[in-house]
């Protein structure tokens, strides 16, 4: 296509409006314009990337079975009534009413209007597996949309939802689903990671995120370079270790006043001892009900794990006035004797430590000398705490790397969550009735378009790609009014567009020095400039973008060297 | 595909909810399910024929230079109000807020959104001409949503704007546009035209519609055989005639006393005179503004004409209390004498009328004998009346012939309404500021679908255009479990599937009258079946869903004949 005929609104200034780079790089190459807060519109440059994406995810989706729908964004309300959400989901749920006053909600997601649909029309085993996929708009009124097009509360999602008889066929589903994402983001040539990750709002047994590795992203990670492992830090596990000690024997118990230190780096340092010798107490409700965790001194506790282990709905830290009652003491001075009456779970890492420093339950007060079984004993042992710095994989021992991602897609196996709550079920072999097993997968499009410019970007401007660049060679001729160059460029057009090569010809009549900036603002993971050296030396310059690595060829070998460029870049980004 | 693996969920019973057939089928062959009130999910079946649609649109648009963006569904009020919509655009608008309070409406067109794109990044004639489309969902609370997705609620949408610097290159844009909906049509397989239509409330100073025939069509519309003239009736002009009369000479002036009767027929009975010499008096408001407008007994006023004639924003009939007032009797009994303060606007065809009957403007009074000069003199002459049956072509003279059709495309001239309501200039070669001057341009694509039913089906369900239709050969194996007649099948399926022929294979294990009935209801154009004849003389049948003619071919043949016969049912369809 011609530059000159393209919509493309390029910005010299840094936008005000954008935090980071990949918001600031799709406003500024032209790609989005922002409507409202979290609402973008893609234009034509920004809306190729997301037709790239989407014809990979497409037939990624095609090949592994699933079906393509394309479901509503006004649901009823009473469909999200019956399956619970309509109350649980909160403000992030965009409410409307119609002319006659009924009530509708904006999908945020759709297992309701799909779970209808299936519970509708399945009748029996017969009917299962099914797989239902669609590429469609999604709303959710985020407390904080930001980033762009990363955090919209209007956004481009493809959905997937699996339907299986039991536990094991929506197994095979959701690996079915799991390898397609791997295809999916590596033919998009992206760095990635599949994560375990927590399911979140959504509900369900066991899901894994997809991230894009990037420095910038908002979420922590830890892999093992070692043999894979990966996790969200909110779900990682570790090799589990118990703390051990250098200590002989066990200290008498003893009780030391400890006026107004509350935490742990001020009774530490006022005790002088390290704060791995010290131990937390934290005072959680667990669906109301009180409970204590121990966790060492300089861990944190994870409340996802402790919420697992617990079996329980809602976990929360337990206010002033619980802890003064559970305790007898104010906030800063539990401690795990004397709270028999509480179940007590202890992180594993205490296991093995002597002569703990605890909270004495008693305000200004703390105890040290204490050891398990003689002072106290918990109800329970487990994996509570945060991973950290240091520890290492639980699969083979490797020490953890952290990393920063970004979530591009979310696995999820519901089990039976939607299927119970609005009665979809079939006929199994024998004729009983049992509830569909259900799995959901997505992947937000636009998101993965940033988080490939987070991921890939330098001081100038985008670098694409291959897979998922706008176009795959920008023609530069620096001067369209010079005929010989005109002519060469405009032949160059020809043939490359005939070659079936994605080109940009940049015929503006502005300075060289535009297009240039303009060109690697945009990303266009080659160049091909027609210039002096043309003139000169009949001599045409390919660059990479990426690492600006130039290749000097005369017009007749441009096809081909560009062929060649296109296929070597596109394996190198998808890792072949 | 296999049929087995495909969500189909087809139904026996005629749907309750549905009037039209195309809804009915629509439902019956599992393309679409209902979600609530004029919102429907399209089902595998439903989106593979939406996305053959889609296609085509895509790739007349882009040949046309039109480039593809896709806009947000919320839209904030004040762009809006900006535009002077909010308000007037009523009930229609679904309006909601978010958590913060602020307001939005779901985009039922992008008028607005699109041009506050424009304003903000367009600032010179070297931009222009530009022309931006995007596929995407509107929402319209349509007070009475019907007939499937024909006039849903919520549908899939092609919308294009067009941007130039005057009135001249707009006509130019439109042009291309009118071309590519003539192209896109065609390529489906429709029988069409393309009507000279209003604007509507989206506004502008000329539109077209394209209506897809169909005896079921809401839409009645007037075309001329012999020129191709084509127009909605709203609009529809004729060859205009005068009246005439047989008269040699002009009466007397009478009044006659017309007790209680007010209609054309009670006075023209009780007078034992023909319709076509009375001549009927309506009073209209006009901006507020009472006005006479005159038509022949047998004519109805077209207030279109009228409105347009008077340059007036809003044409309605006057309430009984202002033809009192404006009169002196009331209505039934209006006539253009004695109104001289009021304008009066004269239908063309009481020209040269002699001798007419009108209403005397004095309660159970008519008047005869009445003639133009003599008795009174119109303020003016125009077309103010709809075409009827037996009018003349007004390009050629032919007969005009009334048939119905469903729109399915709208392409209208905008000029710089919204352009002058949003504040969208540029800068012309002189450095002038300038307005932009717009066009809109639309098309339904689910409604396409529906067109297409209501166009092509018969008792036994859908008759797909060969461009159209979800798959293209239905194959269709008796028995799967005659190991015979399934090898013969599955070698079918890969020779087709290879042969790049889109082969829905039937392997379902069900009686043969399922399989017949399932697949006349899903129209599918070609069948083949490998059953009984192809087990005693190696024969498979080929049938044409359309005239149902069988061909009988050796299964080594089946791939050639197949292949010729997509290709004369996508000519015959494509009208080559």
């Amino acid at each position: 296509m011609r530059y000159s005929e393209l919509f493309i609104p390029t910005l010299r200034e840094l936008p005000a409006e954008a935090e980071v780079v990949s918001h600031q790089l799709m406003l500024r190459a032209g790609m989005i314009r922002r409507l409202t807060a979290g609402v973008y519109s893609l234009l034509p440059l920004g809306y190729r990337v997301i037709k790239k994406i989407e014809a990979i995810v497409r037939e990624e989706m095609d090949r592994s079975g699933a079906q393509e729908v394309f479901l509503p964004a006004l649901n009823p309300a009473e469909l999200w009534m019956e399956s619970g959400r309509w109350h649980v989901y909160g403000k992030e749920l965009f409410r409307l009413r119609d002319r006659l006053d009924r009530e509708y909600c904006l999908g945020p997601t759709h297992e309701e209007v799909v779970t209808d649909i299936v519970r509708k029309d399945i009748r029996s085993y017969r009917d299962l597996p099914l797989n239902l996929y669609q590429i469609q708009t999604k709303f959710r009124d985020e407390i904080r949309p930001r980033f762009g097009v990363m955090r919209g509360r209007e956004f481009l999602m493809k959905d997937a939802y699996s339907f299986d008889v039991d536990d094991q066929a929506a197994d095979v589903s959701y690996r079915k689903m799991y390898d397609a994402y791997v295809r999916i983001f590596r033919r998009c040539g992206l760095k990635f990671v599949a994560v375990e990750a927590e399911s979140g709002p959504i509900g369900g047994s066991f899901s894994h995120e997809f991230m894009v590795l990037a420095d910038t992203g908002e979420d922590e990670v830890v892999i093992c370079p070692k043999c894979g492992y990966a996790s969200n830090v909110e779900k990682a596990r570790f090799a589990v270790e118990e703390t051990g000690s250098d200590d002989d024997a066990t200290e008498p118990l003893e009780k030391v006043l400890t006026v107004d230190l509350r935490t742990i780096e001020e009774v530490s340092s006022f005790l002088g001892c390290e704060e791995r010798r010290l131990v937390k107490t934290m005072i959680y409700l667990a669906d109301g009900k009180p409970v204590a965790a121990l966790v060492r001194g300089d861990h944190r506790v994870n409340e996802n794990k402790l919420k697992e282990h617990l079996s329980c709905e809602v976990i929360e830290l337990a206010g002033e006035e619980i802890i003064l009652r559970e305790t007898g003491a104010p906030e800063g001075f539990s401690g795990p004797m004397g709270v028999d009456h509480l179940p007590v779970i202890a992180d594993w890492a205490l296991r093995g430590m002597k002569n703990m420093v605890v909270g004495a339950n008693e305000e200004h007060y703390h105890l040290t000398g204490v050891n398990l079984g003689r002072d106290f004993s918990p109800t329970s042992f487990a994996d509570i705490r945060m991973v950290e710095r240091g520890d290492r994989c639980p699969q083979c021992g490797g020490e953890l790397e952290f990393c920063r991602g970004i979530e591009v897609g979310h696995v999820f196996k519901l089990g039976t969550k939607y299927s119970k709550g609005l009665g979809a079920t079939y006929l199994d072999v024998d004729g009983a009735v049992r509830y569909i097993v259900m799995g959901s997968y997505g992947i937000g499009l636009a998101r993965t378009a940033a988080a490939a410019i987070e991921q890939n970007h330098d001081a100038d401007g985008i670098i694409w790609p291959m897979p998922l660049a706008p176009f795959q060679v920008l023609l530069l001729p620096v001067n369209m009014n010079d005929p010989v160059v005109r002519q060469a460029a405009e032949e160059l057009y020809q043939q490359l567009e005939e070659g079936g090569v994605e080109v940009l010809l940049d015929d503006r009549d502005v300075r060289p020095g535009v297009k240039f900036k303009d060109g690697d603002l945009l990303g266009i993971p080659l160049r091909v400039t027609v210039g002096s050296r043309y003139k000169e030396r009949g001599v045409v310059e390919i660059r990479t973008r990426a690492d600006r690595h130039v290749e000097r060829v005369a017009k007749d070998g441009v096809l081909a060297m560009v062929r060649r460029m296109i296929r070597q870049l596109t394996g190198q980004a998808q890792g072949e």
